[in-house]
């Protein structure tokens, strides 16, 4: 893709750091635009982060409501998080879902990756399917509040249609799950140990 | 849904603005935890966007392929822009769709509404639907390249599963496209003058 897209691409002369807070980093960066000329761009940087599918016996999807303070509501959402330094996707994966749902699971298997926001962030969503869950503790982080349920893949269709969920990463995984369920998309699952 | 899951939301108790440049605005707010304890909350302030599906009459979905310097890569994706301050929504969606690709159309549907970034974006894309195209002259703002050209949807799926394709706000989409070409949703089109 490169070589053939070579007329569309920019390259990076220079970065700068512009805003650092307790969550958020933003840097300025100067690029040469395809026409020779130069331009900037500002943009988050982000660690990246996993988003788990996480399939109960029954069927159901484990979900989670959570208030999210920039869009003001609370939200309809499949378990997520921010790798930590240096770790693991699947370790990851298996550290979110455990620590804000309770659930671990015996098999895992990698889907994809989604870009939630190409205009103004890096951050890349690795996306897991996880399935043969078991209940325990969740372990919720210091000011972290929000519910765990589940409910069927129609009833998740049924609120996407109706503007009930409008999350992107759990939208974005909802043309997983439907292909994987459907038979068209088959998983490569594994069989792992307890995170 | 307030009262329902009133345990978990958070109230603002302060807003400073702590970065604002050429193109991005944040903001850290004061809000009120669920349990009366306090936390910051960082976050890019957007004035909100449209995502443009619009049909070729060969069934084919008008795209795009762009440098997208944040992931460092030529992306594909659907047509879609920036609200201009107080630009009524269908409005941008017509001026976007005509300014990057070309095309205007005769009958329009809104579909829905979702949130590429919760975490730490207050952005919102208004999803739309659009065909009976007309190819005309497409006007790209200064320092824009990108390449327009169609694809199936069964050709957009395949990218999905591949890799190919990771855009969030086009991942999106294809929920809203998949449901409205087999049938299960309607839409409302509505005939609208051009752009």
């Amino acid at each position: 893709m490169a070589d053939e897209h070579s007329h569309l691409q920019e390259h990076t002369l220079a970065r700068a750091e512009v805003f650092r807070g307790a969550f958020l980093k933003v840097v300025r960066d100067l690029v040469r635009l395809p026409d020779g000329k130069t331009a900037p761009r500002e943009m988050v940087l982000h660690p990246g982060a996993v988003v788990v599918i996480a399939l109960l016996d029954d069927g159901r999807v484990v979900l989670e409501r959570q208030w999210r303070h920039p869009v003001g509501r609370v939200m309809i959402e499949l378990p997520a998080g921010k790798l930590d330094a240096d770790e693991d996707r699947l370790a990851c994966a298996k550290r979110e879902l455990l620590e804000e749902t309770g659930y671990s699971a015996r098999e895992w298997a990698h889907a994809g990756v989604m870009h939630p926001c190409i205009g103004y962030s890096d951050e890349f969503l690795d996306i897991w399917f996880a399935r043969g869950l078991t209940l325990g503790e969740r372990r919720l982080d210091e000011g972290e509040f929000l519910d765990v349920f589940a409910a069927t893949p129609q009833q998740l269709m049924d609120w996407v249609r109706d503007g009930s969920l409008t999350d992107g990463k759990t939208l974005s995984c909802l043309v997983w799950l439907d292909n994987v369920l459907n038979g068209r998309w088959v998983l490569d699952w594994r069989a792992q140990s307890p995170a």
